[in-house]
């Protein structure tokens, strides 16, 4: 593959005109989508509009006229239809641990009598943590069995199952369907991760009992964007939030001294939702309403395949891919494992070509087809060929330790 | 006291420059900053500088770059002296709710073998909603006990408490030195929920074990700004946050399979923080540096003072007086008890005097010093006098409910 094809390749390209809707700084490649989105451009009027307007000059009043108080529904049932769900299935809020918190604690009390919560050694770690609060605090003989193989850890003991769809250092992905299906024959609940699966490609929740994830990786939400969490409508009125903060009470302005779950969604709710971050990730959603998820799953596919061919080709030697080489595999990220893995990754930031490093030894390249170009593709390759061909990682600028990494 | 002697408390106040670093509606005057405080101008810019330049451009550099990976700390750093704390006491984060069940979770199990949570029946009700969730997840025999009087609900069997410094309903103010010796007397911990006085009166959390509060009241930093956790550091080697997120780990970006808490504060971190709704009270707190909390006392006394006044001389048989007559047992707030109190406040409202209604009979005025004038406070007295004695509430227009009131 030439350059040149790479442009006639973009200029093909359905979702070319995307990319004009995001403000993306001169000279660089951003291949971090994954980690945080880019930002889109009608975030900018969006937020003055809810600080200069809304806050300032509505005050209070905003709660009912600027639908505050509905944002976490609001939001919730833009992003139902990305994960496969309907109206009413998804609340957003709070931090994507929270969500784990809760969905897991809804699981496990639904399930009495199993005292076992597996969760996958490859899940991000805040999964695995949180797991482990959530049993400490549960006492008794609850505990956590962490996964090797599914199968031989499943067991008439297993309350519930918390998988990521797709692993945030390889970007092997799941078959949500089949793997529910496993959990489901077991008597166990299943809860899916789904940080860094949504707005990468189309996601059907299917017969999971509870899913979550973030929003501003592959959605563009913004720094710490609020997650979602999904809960499946056959849960609704028997599982329980035990953050039971008063935005999931049945009537949260009666003030009533005892708590009653409000039916539906909203019982997952917790607490007064942080409006700006909620309101900049409205902004991302307004582009996700355009957006055919079938035209994100092949393009990122195209990228994600072109990628590894032209580095293999190019620099096949110095690095190891620890992605899934069958495109069916992964999601929208491709990582390659290098000895020297953070000076390598410091040396192509310093080129313009933006991915990041996991330790001990882990080049992530995140792929979002919204604002990507095959040509960002071709040239982010044939920079990381220079870096590695000249040894350029060898700079000693490059080993000085940023506290986000 | 007449107007023109309330224009020249304004013109000899000390604190009256402030008012105009906000941006205030005209026409309005605005008697909710117990609920939701009003806009600084300078969050215009400061949130605008967040978007466009660190998220656009710095884009997942901005952790580094900007600090949002210290957001949690900074903020509670300069919330601290607002408390009487010191640094690395505060952290910054999650919901009010949330920091309440870290708080409480964490001071139950430093108290084994007793298993009662104490909650004021006066608490917001979250405070309560929140108690109940934890001891229906921790299960076995906790319970809650309900506080009529303090000292006959304290036992033997009681881990922590947990009350608010100020009445949310009627502004009546307890002594925190007093009432947190007594609770530690009887071996229990004790948990101040502070979202009704922090930035209304200096605060010192003295010997209190947590206390917690929200930042989008007196403090102005915008709606669902997030919350402010403090912990005593005599608990900071041996407490533990069951919501332990990957922020709270001793090395996040290590990616370790197994949760380590971080030593100090920062255990009590869940996740990543909501940034842009940490953005704006990050300017808000700019302000709160050249504030005299001892004079925002003192005008906070004289408006309270003068609007009780006011009102009692003028529309006194109409009204109850909800709130402690006397000034030092008041946080910064007035309530009136009228049989009527909805249709009163929609009508007020819509003669521009901002205050709110909560059920059944609950007229809640907030005055915010930083900008409420005392020609406001008179003002308002008149329009309530006009509204009560004129009968205008009973407009049938005033009788329908919004979903947030």
């Amino acid at each position: 593959m030439t350059r040149e094809e790479c442009e006639a390749l973009d200029a093909a390209d359905p979702l070319r005109h995307f990319r004009d809707e995001f403000a993306l700084p001169d000279g660089v490649i951003y291949l971090v989508g994954n980690s945080l989105g880019a930002m889109p451009k009608a975030v900018t009027q969006r937020v003055a509009t809810a600080v200069n307007d809304e806050w300032a000059n509505r005050l209070v009043g905003g709660w009912n006229s600027a639908r505050w108080y509905n944002q976490p529904t609001d939001l919730g049932d833009r992003i139902a239809p990305l994960i496969g769900a309907g109206p009413g299935e998804v609340i957003v809020g709070d931090s994507t641990s929270v969500a784990i918190y809760k969905a897991m604690a809804a699981a496990v009390r639904l399930q009495p009598g199993r005292r076992v919560i597996l969760s996958d050694l490859a899940n991000f770690p805040t999964d695995r943590y949180i797991v482990e609060g959530l049993v400490k605090g549960l006492g008794g003989d609850y505990r956590i069995r962490d996964i090797g193989d599914l199968d031989s850890a499943l067991g008439d003991d297993v309350a519930a199952v918390l998988l990521s769809q797709v692993d945030y250092r390889t970007g092997a992905r799941r078959d949500m369907a089949a793997v529910t299906a496993r959990v489901h024959a077991a008597g166990a609940l299943m809860v899916w991760d789904l940080c860094h699966s949504v707005g990468a490609f189309p996601i059907e929740v299917g017969e999971a009992d509870f899913a979550l994830g973030c929003t501003y990786k592959f959605l563009n939400g913004g720094p710490g964007s609020p997650a979602f969490l999904y809960a499946a409508p056959r849960h609704h009125e028997s599982a329980e939030n035990i953050l039971s903060g008063w935005y999931s009470h049945a009537d949260p302005f009666a003030f009533e001294t005892a708590y009653r779950p409000a039916d539906g969604i909203r019982r997952f709710a917790v607490s007064t939702p942080h409006v700006l971050s909620g309101i900049a990730l409205s902004a991302a959603l307004d582009m996700w309403e355009r957006v055919d998820l079938h035209e994100v799953r092949a393009k990122s596919v195209a990228l994600t395949s072109l990628f590894i061919d032209l580095v293999e080709s190019s620099c096949g030697r110095d690095l190891t891919l620890a992605s899934p080489a069958a495109s069916g595999e992964r999601g929208s990220q491709v990582s390659f494992l290098h000895d020297n893995g953070y000076p390598v990754m410091r040396a192509l930031i310093d080129r313009g070509v933006h991915g990041d490093y996991r330790a001990p030894k882990l080049l992530r390249f995140g792929f979002a087809p919204l604002y990507l170009r095959y040509v960002d593709v071709y040239d982010a390759a044939a920079t990381l060929a220079e870096v590695l061909g000249k040894e350029l990682w060898r700079d000693e600028r490059y080993a000085e330790r940023l506290a986000v990494t």
